[in-house]
């Protein structure tokens, strides 16, 4: 059977947006900057990034995209990423946490489920030996961690402090060990992935 | 002229310490595994830490080490630290910032300074060509990066997730732009030295 994995992009603040995020500047203000690596340098909300991630970048990417099997996201983020244009943008099964799964669009390629359990589920049966990601937003990923369910996390820290903004870690009261499984760093972003031993309480 | 120079340890959840530190837990609940890498590993609050820091630790401390100049301290480190047992542990002068400068015990080696910019004008003086390590605790960083004297900065982060305590960055609202200088990773810690760019706002 795959893993279930996470990861995210920060700030070395914590924050996975800058201040007043929303749509049409969807990683708040600054907060563009935390994600120069998955376009190979600077863009802006103004311009639409065309680059691509090169080097230790590309090199993370592609580790998570080969053994990729499903991916589970947050209802906020499938709102924040405006539906990715109507389409599920990864090649592999997409689970979308919600209250509302009654809202599931017909076409598109998105299944919406009622619970984290749910969607840990079905991703798992839908990978079968490949990993099932669990890409965001923040609050996903604390239920995920707080449940137990992520053996391996990558936290990507872009160099910059945003001062502001939605924090991975707000409200997360557990103790947990992990373990470096590895690290890769770039001009614009730091890798780290560690297996998650457990927790500690 | 030597550089200003900063580094802490924190969680990957960014706390300095963990739940209720104070003296006799000077790391919080849980917060001693923020330094397993200062000691080469696992030490308890039960038993002094005995070991040192081996492998690329080693090599993070012996860089700092070898251009060390004069360190500052804030007041609030150097009660948690039992003031050292009375003498200044480094090899060079040792400057504490506290709003009692006439508190400064006669021996000792340590000098008391009412400010920070006193404590950043004293220090540069006293390190010449080498460097001036701001050594925390947090807010005497936070200071120090809000004022713009930090060029270098090593956030050090231990393989754990605190779920409270005292977070490094808590209540800071700038903006600033780093850049990598350089990445370390042992089991015990991953060590990414920034350049401090400056603030963007």
């Amino acid at each position: 059977m795959g893993k279930v994995i996470s990861g995210i992009t920060t700030s070395l603040d914590g924050y996975v947006t800058g201040p007043n995020d929303g749509p049409e500047r969807g990683l708040g203000e600054g907060g563009e900057r935390l994600h120069y690596w998955v376009f190979g340098g600077p863009w802006s909300y103004a311009e639409e990034p065309r680059g691509e991630a090169t080097g230790a970048d590309k090199e993370y990417l592609d580790s998570i995209m080969a053994n990729m099997g499903a991916v589970i996201g947050g209802r906020w983020t499938y709102e924040a990423a405006e539906h990715w244009g109507g389409q599920n943008p990864w090649q592999v099964p997409f689970f979308i946490v919600t209250h509302r799964p009654e809202d599931q669009p017909k076409d598109g390629g998105f299944t919406f489920v009622d619970s984290l359990d749910a969607a840990i589920e079905a991703a798992r049966a839908a990978a079968g030996d490949k990993d099932v990601h669990v890409m965001g937003g923040a609050d996903t990923i604390r239920q995920a961690l707080r449940a137990g369910y992520v053996e391996e996390f990558t936290l990507t820290i872009a160099p910059v402090v945003l001062g502001g903004g939605k924090r991975l870690f707000e409200g997360f009261d557990e103790d947990l060990d992990l373990e470096h499984v590895r690290v890769l760093q770039s001009p614009f972003a730091t890798h780290i992935t560690y297996r998650v031993k457990g927790s500690q309480r």
